[in-house]
């Protein structure tokens, strides 16, 4: 039984094999790929693309979706080892999980980091717990430490409206915002890009670090990919040379110290000079949602430059795919 | 693509169309109208008999339906243009709408008037703005300014249980709340029976007028129609000649004041006296929810004369043939 | 028409008929036995197992399920005859249900005990409510009184991993909690073991005794079936020449007291010693969610000797067969 919640799980060729199953869905969509199955969606956090690219993808190939709010729909989940359970969570993980997939074919999950403790969001205990306590496969609607899928849809909107991956001079770029962020996006983005070979640039004011185990498993993709990747504290020199320029806030390292952090850098907005520094402007890339005018100038979003829309529409194909690896191996034969 | 928010994206021949559609598809359900398609139904405002009916609308014709609750399902949706998001909406529909489409074949729309201002609600800029950047088919779930498939039901039921529209007496009354209530019901009922060609009357307490925009198009419809709208202060005398009696409570002109006026017209409560003036006595509809003996008398609701039973039943088959019309352009070649 | 809301609605020749079924139905699954049909779940209180059950139910068998959240997805429901409809709840189910049963082919209800009264709770006001406005078949997704899937799902259970029904030694054990819970449960394990012909043994503290009209239509089922109860207040000699224990916590008979007679029994916690009184042990079964180390200690529910997780598995089955019923009669034919 196959998983899809990191990165590591694919490394740098199945990387690349879920992107070119995605094209070919795209290109050539089945309908009954999913025919009968049921994927369960456990949200432990709200969601707009993510649950309607999950839920279509079930839907417009045969098979369905049921989507559960824990502790909306469903009750609040206890995730502790061996407590003694007499606070407000009337049901375990360890009871709860098991007993869903007796329903069902495969499980996504949504469980955010909590932010306060990096180290911990980069163990991702939730969700690595409920992977091995699943009966069926299961699949990340993002969790604390990466967002694949979304990873995965952000380098197959680069490779159709940019080109070949290889080589790809992007740039990931800090944004301002109201308060701190998870780094799941930008992980994803750093992962997916190094495991396809990209020349990419990381760019965030000084203090606002990845975590470094992302980093050095990025470095080793990058390093059987072919790929680069530089950092800088200079925002306009990094967007300065590049194709892409995929913008998102996230957290500071000293969370304690967000507000007044946030506060210092909102100059970060990313603003239309930024992106029309060459002869070749600079495509925009953002995961979405984005507070307009605090990360990005509606000037940004609303020029022909943004990719964010088809960024977003390939959601579903990669997820299409990565559920055809789980459920069927992902082969036509 | 067409749209239908509003009676207006019909006119009178296309609300006698899609009559004409409903009756057909309710002798002769067909079974694969939607195949493979897939509705996304948003509600910024709970729903019961338009979740359920709109949804089973497409599952019973070989679709399906997302359905999303706006800030609870999704992040808040911010829709003023322009603004520094630094609130408490992190996306924006400029973003979320255009998104969302790429994953569905339609999209369903509940957002409710604000009451506090009676021109921003005629005007309907959020459910126009949705439609503006939405790049599959709109259709209204009821919006600040209309119901337009309440409406569209409403004539249907009293074509089946009473007759022809054209000049049928339909009585449409003001009646009591314990607060005020949106314009959209009335002022779809108004103008759909307009369209019909109905002899309207409608009766409410002075201060309770309906909005002159919506007025001046029914006006319209029922020059083209042969119908006629009078209005009257008398709710007795009103329902006294009536085929059909319609009641439904909304707003008083003077907002600020609503609660004194709501409860110097508590005697406008619907009773059978009101209903069994004439040697026939009249029929009773109303869209439901009703507070059962603020706005309408137990005897009534549950008196034979009711039709809000068969009138909420045929949301279904309305619903129907609007999608179809959206979809498959509506006929059946 | 049949309705499934209590045991009594099967009767002891009934309930072999359903597990018959079920059990036909989990070696032969037959995907199309609700084709193009529509549940609606009505929700007045939360759910995991109970939603995901049914609603895969009817998913894998070729039909669908609308899920609602009254109060929530839908209005607040008001249940109260002849009231004068002024307060927070806008809809009556006297509407709501007749109309909504228009849409669906049946309606699965939840609605749990308000604790408060138990002779109210035993006279399962709301859904017997529901059950005479409805046009369409309803099934009790746990009511006030029972919850009679989870019984059927328990025999089930039992027969598969213990063996035939028939004088098979089953002891319910009260167990300790942080609140006082719903009745249902313990009441449908006796209900459903008694009609199966079960020799069952009741253990809990005085003062927790389940309620008389309860416990007087499981004596008639024994006496039909052949089965067995006795009670007791001593929980391990209870649980010493047992083949299955159930645990299940739940309120006292002097609820205004409750928080000190749950205190004074915490000593109720189930735990292995009490299973391993015999040369084989007995296995262990609790309906879910369970409060780890307040009712059942984690050595139980992570032991071989735990049936929780295949005992919610067959409440999909017989779901099934239940649906089957109702919607087809149940009939292979």
């Amino acid at each position: 039984m196959r998983h899809f919640t990191h990165i590591a799980d694919l490394g740098v060729d199945g990387v690349a094999a879920v992107l070119d199953r995605a094209l070919e869905l795209k290109a050539c969509p089945q309908r009954t790929l999913f025919d009968a199955r049921v994927l369960a969606m456990l949200f432990f956090n709200p969601s707009l693309r993510t649950r309607v690219s999950f839920e279509t993808a079930m839907l417009r190939n045969g098979g369905s979706a049921v989507v559960l709010s824990a502790g909306q729909d469903t009750w609040k989940l206890e995730d502790r080892p061996g407590v003694r359970m007499d606070g407000d969570r009337p049901e375990h993980i360890r009871d709860a999980i098991p007993v869903l997939c007796t329903y069902i074919d495969a499980l996504a999950v949504r469980c955010f980091a909590g932010i306060s403790d990096r180290d911990a969001d980069e163990q991702d205990t939730l969700l690595r717990t409920i992977r091995e306590l699943a009966t069926v496969p299961v699949i990340s609607m993002e969790s604390a430490r990466e967002h694949p899928c979304q990873g995965l849809a952000d380098m197959l909107t680069v490779r159709e409206h940019v080109g070949a991956l290889q080589g790809r001079r992007l740039t990931l770029t800090w944004a301002p915002h109201i308060k701190p962020l998870p780094l799941a996006v930008p992980h994803s983005f750093l992962l997916t890009a190094a495991a396809c070979g990209a020349d990419i640039t990381v760019a965030h004011p000084p203090g606002f670090e990845l975590h470094s185990t992302v980093l050095d498993e990025a470095a080793r993709y990058a390093q059987e990919s072919g790929g680069m990747i530089n950092f800088t504290h200079e925002q306009r020199a990094a967007c300065a040379g590049a194709e892409v320029v995929y913008a998102k806030s996230w957290s500071p390292v000293e969370v304690g110290n967000a507000t007044a952090l946030l506060a210092q850098h909102s100059d970060w907005l990313m603003d239309l000079p930024l992106l029309n520094q060459a002869d070749v402007p600079a495509r925009f890339m953002h995961c979405l949602p984005v507070r307009r005018n605090v990360e990005v100038s509606d000037a940004v979003l609303d020029s022909p430059l943004s990719l964010t829309v088809p960024e977003a529409h390939n959601r579903y194909f990669i997820q299409v795919a990565a559920l055809d690896l789980l459920l069927n191996g992902g082969s036509d034969a």
